[in-house]
């Protein structure tokens, strides 16, 4: 039995629905010529916070019991994770604490402290960012919730799919980045329960799930430098266990593909997105076979670029 | 009586259904926090060819008779006037010249090729442009399209504050840039038709309807240099007919606001949009009091920027 099911991402729909955006569809006709498919953009860089980060968290938080809600939350991030952490905690009225590494972007911090979110600066890196986050557990008794390694975030990130496998009828393939699998987990269990392929791509220079599908283990790798800055982590354990077997496949784009791939969409279908949601874009336009007379779907992840 | 009729705009809208997007209306609780009021931005940078001129020059192709139209249309354009000119003829399926200054951008070039219209390159300048248009017209019997003083074009830009209005219900006010005045004249009659008022927005250094508002005379300025490229021309004969006692307020922004008010739409509505479509957004952020407590909408007129 899957450690995620299928009726905990619909009740996590019901759940986050007043605190969500139910995001457009955009289609392209340009790329659909250059790439003989018809691709449909699920628009999550519309959605609160700029990202569907702001579902897991919304379920992860709301999904908490009245007495440990009331103890806060606490997250690490330097990136969209933190500020869907303190969004969903405000939208339940309860504390929010997150440690962010001081180099993150002004952008970023602006972001959290408009959500009304303490902040606590730590230095850069896993280490120091996990270390700061302890503390505050083991001083303030926070609840810690993690961006990708957690049931109820994946069943909020699952929801994605639902909306999009409601509107679009026959779909073939459900196209996504991977980084920690958070998106990858809900998504897949939605994807197999309606007969939907699902794909999830990488940058070549972060693919711990395609090297971990090679393998047929669990591979973590360490740090990267990819420019796809929300998916440099490798895939979580319960991520790897509950998507192994079960994604389709795995592919990896070049990284001087990325960011020509990020102007391109901005370009074309006027939308800002993130360079973490070029890598699939990156993908389709430079293997455009593989989808050739097929209908897909490809999860925009966010829209917080440094313009 | 007016020379431009309500009719003629509902009648633009069922003619040119087929070739445009009904395009969304999107919103911001942060803008609204900022200004107190209730914004909804009509995108059409999500429009056919990536603006608003899809609408009029769609109306103006497809009013054409069938012996007129197949004489084929000619167009000067730098800009998004001239795609949708080629975009309106290949849907029409008739021949379109567009003529186009040799120092346009190449992805302006490359719009209107795509389109499988015919360039004639000439010098910058107005003069230049009317030259080589006015050849096209003398040796090949080609109609020209103007871009904003024709009446069917007027009508098809009155199209969008149809779909505004059919959306929002109890709308107070109507805002949109002006240059030519194309856009404003189509919809100064939509607004009036339902009791909604309507206001221009110009950059200080392209403020002609502004001025003629001051004056009570039309006023034509020399080429400005202000950065909402798609603003330069002064408000035509007839467009300055049709909306002078009728248009309720002119406000004009600042130049040094159009760039910094650009950003800001990008990174919050994360929607592409020009430099032209930045001057009722500056207009928002710098004077938010004018629409304290008042439901309005503002037309994001396109997206074709230079990333």
């Amino acid at each position: 039995m899957t450690l995620l099911q299928y009726q905990s991402i619909l009740d996590a729909h019901q759940l986050i629905r007043p605190y969500i955006h139910r995001t457009p569809l955009l289609t392209s006709s340009l790329l659909n010529d250059l790439t003989g498919s018809d691709v449909h953009f699920k628009c999550e860089n519309l959605q609160k916070v700029g990202a569907f980060k702001a579902r897991g968290a919304s379920n992860a938080i709301f999904s908490l019991s009245d007495s440990d809600a009331n103890k806060g939350v606490v997250a690490h991030s330097s990136g969209n994770h933190g500020a869907a952490v303190a969004y969903a905690a405000r939208k339940r009225g309860i504390p929010a604490v997150i440690v962010m590494p001081d180099d993150s972007l002004k952008c970023k911090f602006d972001a959290v402290a408009s959500y009304g979110a303490e902040i606590i600066k730590c230095k850069p890196g896993t280490a120091s960012r996990e270390a700061a986050q302890d503390i505050v557990v083991a001083q303030r008794g926070m609840l810690p919730i993690h961006p990708y390694n957690n049931l109820n975030v994946m069943a909020g990130q699952g929801t994605v799919g639902l909306e999009i496998i409601d509107e679009l009828s026959d779909l073939d393939i459900l196209i996504m980045p991977v980084g920690g699998g958070g998106l990858l987990a809900g998504n897949t269990i939605v994807a197999k329960h309606h007969g939907v392929k699902i794909f999830g791509i990488e940058p070549d220079l972060a693919n711990a799930a395609f090297q971990s599908r090679q393998a047929n283990e669990h591979i973590k790798l360490d740090k990267s430098a990819t420019v796809a800055d929300g998916l440099r982590s490798s895939i979580g354990d319960m991520n790897y266990a509950i998507t192994k077997n079960v994604v389709d496949e795995f592919f990896c784009v070049k990284e001087k593909d990325i960011i020509p791939a990020q102007k391109w969409f901005m370009s074309r279908l006027k939308q800002v997105i993130e360079p973490s949601c070029a890598v699939p874009i990156a993908w389709l336009l430079t293997q455009p076979e593989i989808i050739r007379n097929k209908k897909v779907a490809v999860i925009i992840t966010g829209g917080n670029a440094d313009l």
